[in-house]
């Protein structure tokens, strides 16, 4: 694979996550060489958090894991194209899908679950 | 807008684009503020390109625009996806989308284009 995006010396692909049913866009994250391994040796989404600078398993903490059913790569190696089955919702702020919001403000999404209950106080994104 | 990744000096947010009628996912590409200003101002993709540092409208050689229908942002507001009617295709490999290829390698997109036909031997990404 080619080499993405640097950060520091971390190389990162992005990763586009679909739902493999509805086709709905769920999220965008990054993934490492490591995230991207045990994305496919497990087939549970893995991912690398630039915020928090750490290899992360996608429902850790919520238990909102993604299941993997088929991957795809871009033209220039540098992106991949999740396909999952989203257990609870993808988005942090409790909604299915990270995109709930249309760029001018209105939320669309559906909120599928409370933060605060899924996350405690300590957050993941 | 929060500000996303950087490269150089130059603020770039994530952009997905999806079609708008089939919600496959046709590529990954990069904005700067210019270029998401352009899209919601012309209603037609215009990116920032990485690779030749430079602002880009999608489709500006081959013809293969993209037509604005929704934009949305994410959670972190670093990521839009865009809802699009693709002109032809979006790949430079002619494909329909980027993600033409399995992981394992294995092309599973459709064909729509000749890339030396629409590009001549520039080339366009």
């Amino acid at each position: 694979m080619k080499e993405g995006k640097e950060k520091g010396d971390k190389k990162l692909i992005d990763a586009i996550v679909q739902d493999y049913e509805t086709d709905e866009v769920l999220m965008l994250a990054h993934m490492d060489e490591e995230a991207l391994r045990l994305s496919k040796e497990t087939g549970i989404a893995h991912y690398w958090s630039r915020s928090r600078k750490k290899l992360w398993r996608k429902g850790e903490i919520s238990g909102n894991e993604q299941l993997i059913q088929a991957i795809f790569i871009d033209c220039d190696e540098d992106a991949v194209l999740l396909k999952v089955k989203q257990i609870g919702g993808a988005c942090h702020m409790g909604y299915r899908s990270c995109f709930y919001r249309k760029i001018t403000g209105e939320i669309v999404g559906e909120k599928v679950f409370e933060p605060e209950e899924a996350y405690g106080s300590e957050g993941e994104k």
